[in-house]
């Protein structure tokens, strides 16, 4: 049976603050730069969530594109649109908000909520010219 | 020889409706939602053929992209554009025409197509935010 | 004080046909070629509302976009989103669904529907390339 | 002598919270809802100027597109990039950072910066579906 | 009768050089910088034709896009795509090839073609940053 | 640890024609078209980078974007923008400027300049519908 990939495009808005506390305040500001601004910035983030399978043999679906923004929706965007990722989202407690942190947390929160498909990347634009990818290795 | 991957973005619209023969009306309702709309709805969709191959010594090109064009209307766009997939499309006749089942068909037309190069994707946009990929596995 | 425009922008995935009855079928087929294909094709609808008002000098704001959006998917997406719009859409009933012709059919259905800012254009693209835009003229 | 309009097209990052002191905390968060969220969100917005004048009959332009853009960099893009609008913009205290009263408070720093051309629009997209417009009406 | 306006997109790709023989090289190199380099240098252009007329009360069509589409390809693209602005186009002769004189070039070229629709704006992006504007003003 | 992929975009205006040595003028025109007209055309190239590497544990970052950014535009874009590819540039002479030449030749130029992180793709827009990539293969 043949694989097939499927993408669904979402997008959610979120302010950060790049800072670690691992570090004084002139090194993080020599590290992060602007995006170190103490009360933060902000993106209108878009996601990209790839996952393949086989296309069901009725349905000639690998799995609803509704089912998956939902699943999403609910895993992923609810917790973190119109939020300020460095005090809003349980699951980004502790940890840096660079896309690259972002995209790995977001995979932890997904991999195990999908059924019948396997999530294969995670593609995370913190701006049109700014890209995390993340695929499980 | 190095091997560089060519992609040509082409794009056609079309209406479908998602409806198989093997459920009920009720089922497919329920499976499909809106997209079961008896007289269909549609879509400007986006196709992106990737190829790959050693770029020709001389011509410094793995394909002509021109020509790679030209292939793909006549294979694939020229089948499809302005139709119904539903009822226009030959190739299509009994499938439902999903992102998944669409991207699938359009390959096997296009796989003995060309020469000196290698298909390796199909990448089908239904919408900015629908994605369908097969690369022949 | 100050007058400001907003613009909201939404989709809708629709199928359709031209084809008008006041012609006949030779004829029909000269002026719309591929777009007369009789089960129709389709595009991703893309829709621009812009009003022009005073911000509230309270909330800083000409309408709550939010308010804005919902009106519009009320009165004009959820009619025609996921449909074809020759058959499906009390609105465009008898009306050659050309951009034109629909740009005019949606101001109709929003002109009364806004308070406090005035409805000043409707901006359709058919597909990225086609577009119509109505002012009210 | 013809007259022509030149637009330049550039971007920011930056945090911001809908929130008006005139109002109290459960006021607020009706008429705001998710954009109250109290330490904000954000956005990539995008700044569209638009001047117009007659080109200068030796140089063929209404006003250097690099010299328009360094203008706009030092009075609007060097206070908001990277920055918390509610907190760390001079020219924004105050107000509530909504896109219509951002786009006033950008075109005020704007109006007598700009020589030889009449500024006549500043088009604010603060996410690409939510757009103000300000023309100095 | 209601007015529509109806927007077409086209593209080609050229290259140019801003150079200017009123002036001496010392000053070219002032005005246009990087703009100036003696071979030239290039862009993917984008094009917008608006006209607007009263839809055909039996086409529903103010004029149908295919023809404007043809009509502009014969009168400007087929003269400017695959070109070099300050060498192979008859109707840029002697003239700065800045994106103000190419957009009043190009709206002579039109202005006379069309019947039954009044041309009332070119918009020439250079890229998708820098952008011209023509009224006929 | 994981591993992440990042990519930085950026985007450059140049010159270029099409044309070999090694075949005669018929024949060229035969092979590269519009593309060989001799003071060439020109196009907007945008230009993808992607790097993969663990994030570093305090810094949450593959590699600083603005430092990549930096690297490409001194390695590459500096040497490319503003510029006539088959006569300015160091890096192509005596290469046949295709998109798929050139793609090589930037990796090239980049592939020893980025430490702790491996470069594993260059993308190449030449417009948005023709695109080259290559991997290093």
């Amino acid at each position: 049976m043949p694989i097939v990939y499927v993408t669904r495009h979402l997008h959610f808005s979120a302010a950060h603050r790049l800072h670690t506390d691992m570090l004084n305040d002139q090194k993080n500001k020599e590290i992060y730069g602007l995006c170190n601004n103490p009360p933060g910035h902000g993106h209108n983030y878009e996601l990209e969530i790839t996952v393949r399978g086989e296309p069901d043999p009725v349905t000639g679906m690998v799995i609803d594109l509704k089912e998956l923004k939902d699943i999403v929706e609910k895993e992923i965007i609810a917790h973190v649109d119109h939020k300020h990722l460095n005090y809003d989202v349980d699951f980004l407690k502790g940890i840096v908000p660079t896309a690259e942190n972002i995209v790995i947390a977001f995979w932890e929160q997904l991999k195990n909520k999908l059924s019948n498909c396997e999530l294969v990347e995670l593609k995370l634009y913190e701006t049109p010219r700014n890209i995390a990818i993340y695929r499980g290795e």
